[in-house]
């Protein structure tokens, strides 16, 4: 029985390290290192090259090192085998982290605090509202969108939330798919967008979404916070929106070419919070031990956990 | 029946407004208008001018307009009358939106990530911990420490506390008085202060407290936030031991003088945070219906709540 590790933009050997140490009767091997692909039962993937995991006769099952499965879909030689997911509990509480305080930040207005700061300037802001005088709308609430919504509403943020499938939650109101869109960005003063990077939400923050945030909130102007895909926003459109007014601020932790090219305008803008896609890292003893904890849990007849929806895309 | 509204730094005219609209039967003044000293029967005040409060022989009560008390404390010919304090739900709030932004910057490195930014540099620190991984320290418990100290446990922090006397919360581990200082400093990495000002309080936070913070903890060095008063902190000695290391980093909201002076030093250290004074500004609405709301009650036989009491200075 192998497990293969498919890497790209990671250190594989680490991974290797890490497995082989969980997992010591198995063999473990790297893409480009020698092996048996008729004895390969496992794969772990991170943006493998697209085409790599073709032709393993007895693969059994994909693991994503990451929360997100978009760098699997795009390949279109990709075994039918379940896909397993990470869904990690210090991963999404780091995650709410990075939410909560980028909202508190565009609240409090700290960047303009740090650049009075650097010009040595005492003023203060006696309009500023407090958080629940602010809407903030969820956009996607899975594992980490639930909690980063469970958490702006313990900080007094008026919360709300949108997924695709209707959901029913006690602790604030919610609204589904197409049907439901509007009326959620119509209340939306801080959107924060933890949506999967499909066919379906591709480009969706583009300039015509961004319209519909209302600008007459306590504000001053919508903010958003993408800490979900970079191809989920049009940046030509986020610019655009911030020209022109329709948007006043955003933090992104995503773009859609990453590193972000040393060209790329968002590096300049002061209304733009970047990050460099850092708002959850998986901690990567945890996820090893997870998964090595899944292969042997089905390998003793037990069914895998955390599985994602090739039809649905995530 | 007289309201005297004895303030300064602070515009006197539109709390007389406000509270003449609230209370149409009684007659508001400023200090500096002519009034009839045997007709006050109540003075609100924000750092009135020491005196002014005496020869008043039918004063009843003494409101403050914010939560802190120190600035009545210091006139030692205020009246032996009651003193009421602010608690107010949204600033409270308002404070706990304060530390939890300010120990998320420091637990994700923010401000490095806007230096890396204004360089156009992409690089992560994959070592970085999550929040159960840093212990919180909240110096004060009462109406502000508690509610921070909630907040930051579901932000998932490592929280505890210290106070004067002891307490028994549930959700997390307390210590008290001089006995239980070192244990509590020996196990915070992020010092949160919202300690009253007060004889026993006065430069508190001083070298010798400083160094008794650990400088093994996960964020590579203790971080000081304090929203309390400026008399709280020795400045000095924090400049010290960010110079030598016992200090990492430091988020102030108030200082020794404010507006802190232009050539201040702590205006230039990229290690301290500076906001001017606004961590929780009172909603003037709010208070004011507060204070008309609680000299109605008190006239129609009630007694007065949220009262400080003077021996403690608190
Ligand atoms: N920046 C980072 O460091 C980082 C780290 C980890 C993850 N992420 C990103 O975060 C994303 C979300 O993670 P998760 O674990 O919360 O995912 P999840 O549990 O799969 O939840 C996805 C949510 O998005 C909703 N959704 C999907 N497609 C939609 C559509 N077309 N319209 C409306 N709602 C839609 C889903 O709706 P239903 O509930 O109706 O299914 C669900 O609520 C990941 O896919 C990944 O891209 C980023
Ligand atoms: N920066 C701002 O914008 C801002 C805004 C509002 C307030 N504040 C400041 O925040 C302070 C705290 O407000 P609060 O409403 O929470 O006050 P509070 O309810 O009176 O609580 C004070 C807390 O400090 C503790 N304490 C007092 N003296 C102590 C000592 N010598 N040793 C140890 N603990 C001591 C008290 O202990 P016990 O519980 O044992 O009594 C209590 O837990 C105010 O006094 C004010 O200065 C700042």
């Amino acid at each position: 029985m192998t497990l293969l590790v498919a890497l790209s933009g990671w250190d594989a050997q680490t991974w290797v390290d890490r497995f082989a140490a969980l997992l010591p009767d198995r063999n473990v091997v790297a893409l480009g290192e020698p092996f048996d692909r008729r004895e390969v039962h496992y794969a772990v993937t991170w943006k493998h090259p697209p085409g790599s995991l073709a032709g393993l006769p007895n693969l059994a099952a994909i693991f994503s090192l990451g929360a997100g499965v978009d760098h699997l879909m795009g390949d279109d030689r990709l075994p039918d085998v379940p896909i397993v997911r990470v869904v990690d509990e210090d991963l999404t509480g780091r995650m709410s982290e990075y939410v909560v305080m980028h909202a508190l930040m565009h609240l409090r207005q700290q960047p303009r605090y740090m650049a009075q700061q650097r010009r040595g300037v005492w003023e203060d802001d006696r309009s500023q509202p407090a958080a629940h005088e602010v809407r903030v709308g969820v956009m996607g609430l899975g594992v980490l969108g639930i909690d980063a919504a469970r958490k702006l509403r313990m900080m007094g943020f008026d919360v709300a939330g949108w997924s695709r499938s209707p959901k029913d939650i006690d602790d604030f109101p919610t609204f589904a798919g197409e049907a439901g869109l509007d009326a959620f960005l119509g209340r939306t003063d801080i959107l924060v967008v933890l949506l999967p990077l499909t066919d379906a939400t591709q480009g969706i923050l583009d300039y015509e979404l961004l319209s519909k945030l209302p600008r007459d909130g306590r504000l001053g102007g919508p903010v958003v916070i993408n800490a979900g895909r970079g191809g989920l926003q049009n940046e030509p459109d986020i610019l655009r929106a911030l020209d022109d007014g329709k948007l006043k601020a955003a933090s992104l932790d995503v773009f859609v070419e990453e590193p972000l090219p040393p060209d790329s305008p968002l590096w300049k803008r002061e209304e733009i919070l970047i990050t460099p896609h850092n708002a959850a890292l998986s901690a990567p003893d945890a996820i090893a031990a997870q998964i090595a904890d899944q292969i042997r849990k089905v390998e003793s007849g037990g069914t895998l956990r955390n599985l994602v929806d090739r039809a649905r895309g995530y």
